[in-house]
């Protein structure tokens, strides 16, 4: 297997771009939500969903009447991109103010996912993408849940990466401004876990809650 | 001035859908970075990017040769999306399982701003939707970093919100299942600004840097 995708240039600021799996799997398998544009009737449509990734896929999933599921599932263009902000980057002058992010934007087609076992694996792919494990404490889906549950698949064919991180960088006769320049770092964190109120007493905070918030805070 | 925004139906949760200009606003007001798609030679293009809104407009900004910037200001049909996603929402069943979120989709075309005076205040509504006066603090743009910039305003015209909040729906009989359910917040947060270490000790952390954090922490 090729360890880099077809280049999709990044244009502006190319030193920015990267195109190895490693990169783009890394910024996709941090984050679960991503947003997908498709053309509608000549229109640039963009709905926000998420996703899962297993190997070089990307999995979709949602209600078989979805618009967006109903124009993927013919194998319309689709282009998916997953944005991290991860900071504020505040430089002496206005224009070399920046953020630190990670992002992969991806170009692809879509094929529906029928089999039933596939489904189901993919079901879990999905849910992991956003809490590891919690498939296993959960009442998994039925036969009605699947009729409801449409999945698409898009190979990672197409693919690159971008990345800000660091200092600010400024014209080198700003620097002698007497003006504060350094990055603001944006963290993402979990709050303490809210218990339905219709919960039984008897049911504590399960493990899967746990480990997300041990790992990501 | 009409309070509400021509419909973009939201279909899938109809419920969940909002077109009033308050909710529209706070939502946008609250982040600053959206995803941009066009439809380029046919294709769907989707590009993150900051914007910053000032009454019924959305402003973007880039380089004067991005490609973008450049399809857009042709007035080619552009749909933005802006999403903030608040917690993770679990279910006693898998089906069940989602995110509370605020989304803002908008549709609409683009046109030049071409005013110095009005670009040089739509750089200011830009760069204050990330720090609030922030602007007062650092070197203004000078002519040539302005020839570089390209500024388009979006007049918001059709606009949808979609709000998820509060706890798990489950189906009925699944209330009595020994399975923990609730939602655990996500949090954006500030970390520690990190000062530019080619910087003078002589400048402190700024009053805009100071009160983002303090407002948001």
């Amino acid at each position: 297997m090729k360890k880099s995708f077809n280049k999709i240039k990044v244009k502006r600021s190319p030193k920015r771009g990267f195109y190895d799996k490693e990169t783009v799997y890394k910024i996709l398998d941090q984050n679960f939500i991503c947003q997908v544009a498709f053309v509608y009737d000549g229109y640039p449509v963009i709905i926000p969903t998420i996703y899962g990734r297993l190997k070089n896929n990307i999995y979709l999933h949602g209600s078989p009447v979805s618009r967006m599921l109903q124009t993927l599932e013919k194998g319309n263009p689709i282009s998916i991109n997953v944005t991290q902000v991860d900071g504020i980057v505040l430089a002496r002058s206005a224009f070399h103010h920046s953020l630190n992010y990670q992002s992969v934007t991806i170009f692809g087609n879509a094929i529906v996912v029928d089999n039933e076992i596939e489904r189901m694996k993919v079901l879990e792919i999905i849910s992991n993408q956003i809490i590891p494990d919690r498939w296993d404490e959960v009442r998994l889906p039925n036969k009605k849940e699947l009729k409801a549950t449409q999945i698409l698949k898009i190979e990672i064919s197409e693919a690159s990466a971008k990345i800000r991180k660091g200092p600010p960088i400024d014209d080198k006769k700003d620097y002698n401004l007497p003006i504060w320049a350094g990055v603001v770092p944006i963290n993402k964190s979990f709050g303490n876990p809210i218990s339905d109120l219709e919960l039984k007493q008897s049911v504590s905070i399960p493990k899967s809650v746990l480990a997300l918030i041990k790992k990501n805070n």
